[in-house]
């Protein structure tokens, strides 16, 4: 199976301000490689403006180690707290900058995306996501925390997405060809 | 009247995504001075990530020609539309980022609280509080758009707040003088 691009490598970020999971694989003939994972933490006693600083130092210097071809990120929606949800989205503003200024593009997934894509069901349970995340990238075990595993779905979720979208654009080219042209 | 600094330099900030709206003034012997203002716009057809690196850098820049000794930003609230919402924290997250980066002190305040330091009235109108930042600054007329005026008044209100604290630390040391010790 041809894909367009020979080897990808996805970071997944599961976006927040106590916890921001990530975790990066790699895509290759078809196949997801786990590469790593791990969540960024900041203290809810210290400044917002310093939580942000820390996040956005962070995700730079993860972008810089494992140099991602593209970025899979969790589409926000509120909840009923406010002030979380602020603070949520303003740290989902340093994550994207800091892709932005690393020329990494990024591609949105709502967690609905996510279920259909790894099981192929929307009202998935969490349990079974992980456990299809798990399988795709040949683990014992799901790493932890949470954050980091949903990090990885993410990935390859937007792994999934960029293959078929490949495969549909091939098959055009494909059936164009047989088309007599 | 003693303020504890001679002269202050103070950048208020209105944020949003589409039309970010700034202003600086000085505040020298409980005097403010008008010293520019303006706004960072970005365009609804641009991408995201790409919008909040405009602010980003657009701040600094700011930040760096006017070097502010505060920052004072509006508080967020979300409004009905969640899209909009997302967006501005997202862009307010930035510019948080930016004052960290820079290390100038943020001090948020909320639509009431600019209120009653402007006009000493909570449900004070808009046009009121536009023509006291007006007086404030000795101004003919305000500055447009309205953005970049809120900004103006964002940063009289923090500069109130920053001299009726000095005041006070001013008068409690006062007091102990006349108390003996």
């Amino acid at each position: 199976m041809e894909y367009g691009f020979k080897k990808m490598i996805i970071l997944g970020i599961d976006p927040g301000i106590a916890t921001v999971g990530w975790g990066v694989v790699s895509l290759e003939k078809g196949c997801f490689r786990y590469i790593d994972c791990g969540t960024v933490n900041t203290s809810a006693g210290t400044r917002v403006e310093r939580r942000l600083f820390l996040v956005h130092s962070a995700i730079k210097d993860i972008i810089t180690r494992y140099t991602p071809d593209e970025i899979s990120i969790e589409e926000l929606f509120f909840n009923s707290n406010q002030k979380t949800a602020i603070n949520v989205a303003q740290s989902r503003g340093v994550i994207l900058l800091a892709a932005e200024e690393s020329r990494v593009p990024v591609f949105e997934y709502t967690p609905l995306q996510v279920k259909l894509a790894m099981v192929g069901y929307g009202r998935a349970e969490k349990k079974q996501v992980m456990e299809m995340t798990r399988m795709f990238l040949r683990l014992d075990k799901m790493p932890k925390p949470d954050d980091a595993a949903d990090a990885l779905a993410l990935a390859i979720c937007h792994g999934h997405s960029r293959s078929s979208k490949m495969r549909d654009l091939n098959t055009i080219k494909y059936s164009k060809k047989t088309g007599g042209n």
